[in-house]
């Protein structure tokens, strides 16, 4: 079965709200195995609601409209359901009775207003709602399943599960969609495609895409199969080829960040962490602290944005800086060093860099990154495109993929698949 | 002019990404003063990208379209608008020239696939992306301007403020639209909506609308006329009045953030800033040295994550801690005390609190942000509701705000208009 999502409200359009619920909605129905083609937004304006809905008509097989349905001037999904499907409004004198009681247990007495919520296209059923007073309106029209459910993500989503849902999921018969998403750093989104561009042109089921995310590369494999085990059977082979190809530029799968990574990784090893940083300016530590928990592990960040604070408070020799400039692996590793002692840590990683606008005394985009751990020392210089924030947000995933490699020994043992960014 | 947004990504569909991209398009067009009936999705399919755009051509004369413009087998949007369009696809040997010098500049060699981007629908123009290599593809078919931007919203904003915005303002003819957006910080939505009320119900021209961005709250009037000046006139008595209700909760206007104005008021007096971060681990330091030139006033921040770090080499006392918890305004004074002594800077601004999920000292929420100056060291105590990463952004903005007051003498002053947040 193909299903379509519309989302109706202006203030999606005006870019005042984001469109949540339609994620929501998908999500849900690429778990329940439906086929998804299209999601439109539409303004609360009665004949553009009517297109969309007559279009939808044409081309799925279940139409899920969210937004609209509430007792406002504003709210018209179900005369652009009567519009759409030529059917004519009926009043349901049992459901005008339910919101009066609902009325009555909070103690007071129903705006007139509401009773519009007693209202539906002849032929509906109205699905109770036990989040609000807006009921579901379900009707069958033509051989396709219309759901109208309230805007509010909270009623919404409880309403997808106790009604859409489960009807859709015996309608459809079996099957479902699963999903992997296998995390990398180091390389450009065209370069991922090159290194894969066979396994792609084998995919199909399961599908193959690749997302640019800040600064990893994800690629997503999406299996359909009547169950569970069958679409892990599909995404295995493909899993395992990417894997294989990318070594170890690939970092974790769906919701594994680089931080947790890393974090489980000390963990593992019984270290503890220390960051000394320079041109990220603490978001390594930011983002070794967003994952709750870190305190096992963290002890904390010299951010050395002055040259006298690398000198001073990390220990860096001057006589270095004067050697070989401040954007250096030999001061790199010095800080890494400096910190891990200074504040009683393992492992240290450091950063220091040209990040832009202005050079400091290497070119804008060369960044250093070096990663001290009980076993060795090492630094890496790179050069990374962009503009100051960009630079920075690459240099702080490398940091924490270089951290990873240092910590799994991988680093050290010479592995030369990690990337040109790292 | 009608304008018309298709954003293409299955993991739009799926769920997997939420679609904030159209909702940044909804709003620059709002702000251009187009009229936006319809934004789609559609997943990265060619007949389907084909349909969407033929159907946006019937009803549109602008069609925004972002993503699947990028160097993968999977980005096919240049694939469709020829067939939507009936056009062939030319290649660019001057963009193909240009991508390789910025490949070389970063001294690498361009992967073959990245030629991709140099291909365009005879007829368009290919538009420069200061912030990546996938360039705009611009193309006028039979009186419907098409742009084509890149997915990755960073990139897309850029370009929509560059290329896109500027070109609409000038076709849609009469008059222009300007924007002016006053920030705040302290308050939420709903409080900044009532403290407003009597000015909302006064505008029409200019606007005014209410944007809740990550911890601020932005106030947004839009004013149509014939001259900038005229617009000027209209927007300037309701900026008066926004600005007298809400006083010292207004940091700024329009491209300021908070930390571009604490460095300035740091440049203006003289002083330089240190940090010191328990919860928000880097957070404030990141965002201080995300501003270029940050170097002038900023030394840098001692994230002080481990107990044992306040301790030794913040110089935190033992007594202190036990008195009155890790989580208190007194551990946090002494904290700014100490970066600002460590790091010899003039201002110390910190941060301690308990973040969650677990409680850490205090409740969840509570977090104390501590300020000293060479005039004087105060501290405050706020509660947030939210997650760890709302509670860490929401404190990282306070603790700007509040190093704000602090420098510019208002928050000794006694101003008791800072908001509940702060």
């Amino acid at each position: 079965m193909i299903a379509e999502v519309i989302a109706v409200g202006t203030e999606l359009l005006l870019g005042q709200t984001v469109n949540t619920n339609a994620a929501r909605i998908g999500s849900g129905l690429a778990d329940a195995g439906l086929e998804h083609h299209y999601s439109t937004v539409v303004g609360d304006e009665l004949g553009r609601m009517v297109d969309a809905i007559r279009l939808a008509l044409e081309r799925a097989d279940v139409i899920v409209i969210t937004g609209g349905i509430g007792p406002t001037q504003d709210d018209i999904t179900r005369e652009a359901i009567c519009g759409a499907t030529g059917r004519s409004m009926v009043f349901s004198e049992e459901y005008a009775d339910r919101l009066r009681r609902w009325w009555a247990s909070r103690g007071r007495e129903m705006p007139d207003s509401n009773l519009k919520q007693a209202e539906y296209p002849d032929g509906a059923q109205l699905l109770d709602n036990p989040k609000g007073t807006a009921p579901v309106v379900f009707l069958e029209h033509e051989g396709v399943l219309i759901f109208a459910l309230p805007g509010v993500p909270a009623e919404l989503e409880a309403l997808l599960d106790l009604h859409v849902m489960p009807m859709l999921r015996q309608r459809s018969g079996e099957g479902l969609v699963l999903s992997r998403v296998i995390r990398t750093y180091g390389e450009s989104e065209s370069q991922v495609g090159e290194m894969l561009a066979d396994v792609y042109d084998k995919s199909g089921n399961p599908s193959m895409a690749f997302l640019a995310t800040a600064a990893e590369i994800k690629i997503r494999l999406t299996a359909h199969a009547a169950t569970a085990e069958e679409a892990e059977e599909l995404i295995a082979p493909f899993e395992s080829a990417i894997r294989e190809r990318m070594g170890s530029l690939v970092f974790g799968a769906d919701d594994q960040t680089i931080e947790s990574i890393v974090l489980g990784l000390a963990e593992q090893k019984g270290w503890t962490i220390a960051t000394a940083e320079s041109a990220t300016g603490g978001m390594v530590a930011s983002r070794i602290t967003s994952v709750p928990g870190a305190s096992r592990v963290f002890r904390g960040s010299v951010v050395a944005y002055d040259e006298r604070v690398k000198r001073v408070n990390l220990g860096v020799s001057a006589d270095l800086i004067e050697a070989h400039g401040v954007v250096s692996e030999p001061v790199a590793i010095a800080m890494a060093e400096g910190v891990a002692h200074f504040l009683e840590a393992d492992v240290g990683i450091a950063v220091t860099g040209s990040a832009g606008p202005d050079p400091q005394d290497k070119a804008v985009g060369t960044m250093v990154i070096a990663v001290r751990t009980p076993e060795k020392a090492m630094a890496r210089t790179v050069r990374l495109p962009g503009d100051r924030e960009r630079v920075r947000t690459y240099t702080t995933t490398g940091a924490l993929q270089l951290a990873r490699l240092a910590m799994s020994g991988v680093w050290w043992s010479g592995e030369p698949k990690h990337g040109r960014w790292v």
